[in-house]
């Protein structure tokens, strides 16, 4: 039995891409509750509503639309954008408390963001933001895959990137990865982390030499922004080694999200600024970056089967490299335990809005283990 | 986790289509106990024999024939047609409590019913008829589809025909089948419950067009008489609208037995009187009604599943619509809580055997909802 | 629900056939500890370690060698062959704590023997022999199959050979083997419990006939020595009915491992003393066998299936065949019950090591049932 990490449900999360939402019923579920999302025919508006009919819990996503209604596809029971049941079959009246659902959804660098816990609370303005998604001096590619296994599985593995070297050697890792020491920051009003590696001299590795053309060694910088509970953002820049320039920038976006317990959602993305219109680098970066989720996504349905039958009780043991992953944990435990703050426009709020700012409150953290 | 349905045990249910009996073991779970069928060689009876030797229990269905009596597969304990042991390997001997339990078995109107509750109450009379499956003045399609959900959920599918409209709709649902208000009665001392819809002026579904050669509209009668737990019948009747004749006659039948907690298996046929020599109407009248029947099966499973996720104490909402599934949920409580009287000779017996006997003790549910 | 036999931790288990072990990790799973083997570079020995990083539980498995040292897959911990932590990523320093179990590990008769419990009791000479495996007069053929059950339900299976008859007939079973009593004998201070059986004008089953040439009938005799919890020797010798020569012998070696609740590891042997050159009897022997081991193998899945269907409590009914069976039982109970004790040179201790020597302590069981 693996202990599993409390959601936090006064959030944000991406529960799809925005190009995966349109006039086909989508079935996302969102920690553990099930969600149907479309797109309006009348404004292109993303709609999220309670994936169960108010008759028989049958499955909305199982079922059509008749303009901006979806009819229950068992016994047409016909929901508007609101979640208002406004139809039934065999009689006109509709019964007053016929209603599903309906979640505030934004819609937002590309990304589709959907707030399941208390409705008042939903505040657009904490989303936070990954505007390199939709910078047209960007090219992205993407994809998302499912996982089998506790969320903070996830965002163990991403927050501590020395995993590169040996799961993912060949692909993004190289030797420094693993060896150079990390800087850890903690914004726990924001609750955001902050771990940065400087590799003044390092290999190349296959990711990067081929996209980039650079045939010797590089100056590599990997700076984490984890907004948490959802969004990851891995900032890249690197150079040929003993230049100033050029600086080839990367911005690498995880999304987060807790589907149910034990399963996940792994929206991945990478952006970059160089050669944005060479298609055989962008054929190159989706495929390459899909067999590097993989390789987690295999290791992480790997690691979830061997912690379900350890023992309760069983122990892990830390150290330096787990500074930012058991800081995640720490602020993710703080969110779940007592809804994050939304944030006061006159104090740190731009913080969470801007990776740009001056970042406030920050400490470092000690090293584990 | 959706409640399940509790099983009627002292009802009589069906086992299996009577030519699907033979010389070959069968296996099949009902009520939870597993039960192996055969027909013997001296004189074509059908024996159902608690699937498990005494010895290691051991699966008798995964053994072989001897004559008319099971020998395990494992190691050879051999039983006769009364689940007596008759032979064990090594020695003379066979232990006196060496048995398994025979199921009281009746092979009536192509069916093969079995009792699973205690034998001293099994009424071979109390078996409700379906003598139109014998009828040589009809042709008859039939099939089994096991579904996984709780056997519950095939009667709500079957009782509330509004369904058809929906998921059914470019087979045998059209409009009106949804709008029409229906009417319920229910005999509860024959634990029988009926829900008739007429439809004066309808479209004629694709099932009857092309079955019948009718063009236009039709009237369309359905009523639903339901012997529950286990045998329901849906007598359909349409002709051209406007007219008297000809009236095309379809007996639909079902036999819903609860194999296991969440499984059931659906056994489904259709009986005509018309064109009842033409092969090309039973071919497509075959492929046709299985394809109607998969959409229930996709249905129910995909609406278990929901349910199997819903925190307990979810809320159903029911309307007019309803009533016939919600009796028929009454009556089925009723049956398990109390066993069903076997009905008396000098009472409303024959209404039970015979659908054409006037009802007694019948009166109107009220609507739900 | 089936009652699990419990496992006797004090004890050797094989872990694989030596040849499986080399320079890929080998992944396995014994008495429900995951353990990873390998063979050293250096000299050849098997190493056995428990095959869960320190760090995050990760599998060492699903990692790979530097030279003798386990290199995690996930983040690099690397470990000697005594299981201690010699590397970490980002570091310099080893945590003192970080050490995984490394197990007593043997190669002996062609297998690899591993001891999961206290390691100070862990003793070689408490090995069971089986040297025919390794015997250069003998050929051997081989497999593994690891079965979906309790690993009691196989060590029923072998000790209670009547269901050759039922299960294997065609193969390696004939009437004679179920109709034929058995003599049951238990050495409780070795653990060791034999049956035979002797038949002395039997059909010639398939297996023999065709291994050896012999057309008609035979005497055989079948001498199980068990060696609990894991080694199961059946000597087996035929002649031609009414002769004294020529005796072909037969050495079928099993290892019973469990795996984990529900689940066991069944290594098999075939070792005979003629044909020894004869490539065609060979490639029979291990195809006709390994048949007769998929028998088993289905079996006994199905049957772990039924049983985990039945409520608690059910009843099993032994007879006199079940003599060995039973004892077997026993034995494992008290095995694991209290840890068998390591046999004293001066006492029986020979016996548990070569089946040469005359079992000292036994006695004859009465008939069960």
């Amino acid at each position: 039995m693996t202990p599993m990490t409390e959601f936090a449900r006064n959030q944000w999360y991406v529960a799809a891409f925005a190009d995966e939402v349109g006039r086909d019923l989508l079935a996302r579920t969102l920690l553990g509750e099930p969600v149907v999302l479309y797109r309006t025919e009348a404004d292109g508006r993303v709609v999220a509503l309670a994936d169960r009919c108010v008759h028989r819990r049958f499955p909305l996503s199982a079922s059509s639309l008749d303009g901006d209604r979806v009819v229950c596809g068992y016994h047409g029971f016909t929901y508007d954008t609101t979640g208002t049941c406004v139809a039934v079959p065999g009689q006109a009246r509709v019964p007053r408390t016929a209603r599903v659902a309906a979640y505030p959804a934004v819609e937002q660098d590309t990304l589709v963001w959907v707030w399941i816990g208390d409705p008042e609370r939903a505040d657009p303005l904490a989303i936070p933001r990954a505007p390199h998604l939709a910078d047209p001096g960007m090219t992205t590619v993407r994809g998302m895959e499912p996982i089998d296994c506790d969320y903070g599985l996830l965002v163990d593995n991403l927050m501590d990137l020395s995993h590169e070297t040996y799961l993912h050697g060949g692909y993004i890792g190289t030797p420094e990865v693993a060896e150079t020491p990390i800087t850890t920051e903690v914004d726990e009003a924001a609750a955001v982390v902050r771990v940065s590696r400087h590799m003044p001299d390092a290999e190349c590795p296959p990711f990067y030499a081929r996209s980039t053309g650079i045939a010797g060694r590089i100056t590599r910088r990997q700076d984490i922004e984890y907004h948490a509970p959802c969004l990851y953002l891995l900032h890249s820049a690197i150079t040929p080694v003993h230049q100033e320039q050029p600086v080839f920038r990367t911005e690498i976006t995880y999304a987060i999200t807790p589907a149910a317990p034990g399963k996940v959602y792994d929206f991945w993305a990478v952006s970059r600024d160089f050669a944005v219109d060479d298609a055989e680098v962008t054929d190159f970066l989706r495929d390459f970056n899909h067999q590097v989720v993989m390789q987690d996504v295999d290791a992480l349905n790997l690691l979830q089967r061997a912690l379900d039958d350890e023992p309760p009780g069983y122990q892990e043991l830390s150290i330096n490299i787990d500074a930012g992953g058991l800081a995640a944990r720490r602020v993710l435990a703080a969110l779940a335990a007592e809804p994050h703050r939304a944030p006061d426009p006159a104090d740190a709020a731009p913080a969470a809005h801007d990776g740009a700012s001056p970042a406030q409150g920050v400490h470092a953290t000690g090293n584990a283990g």
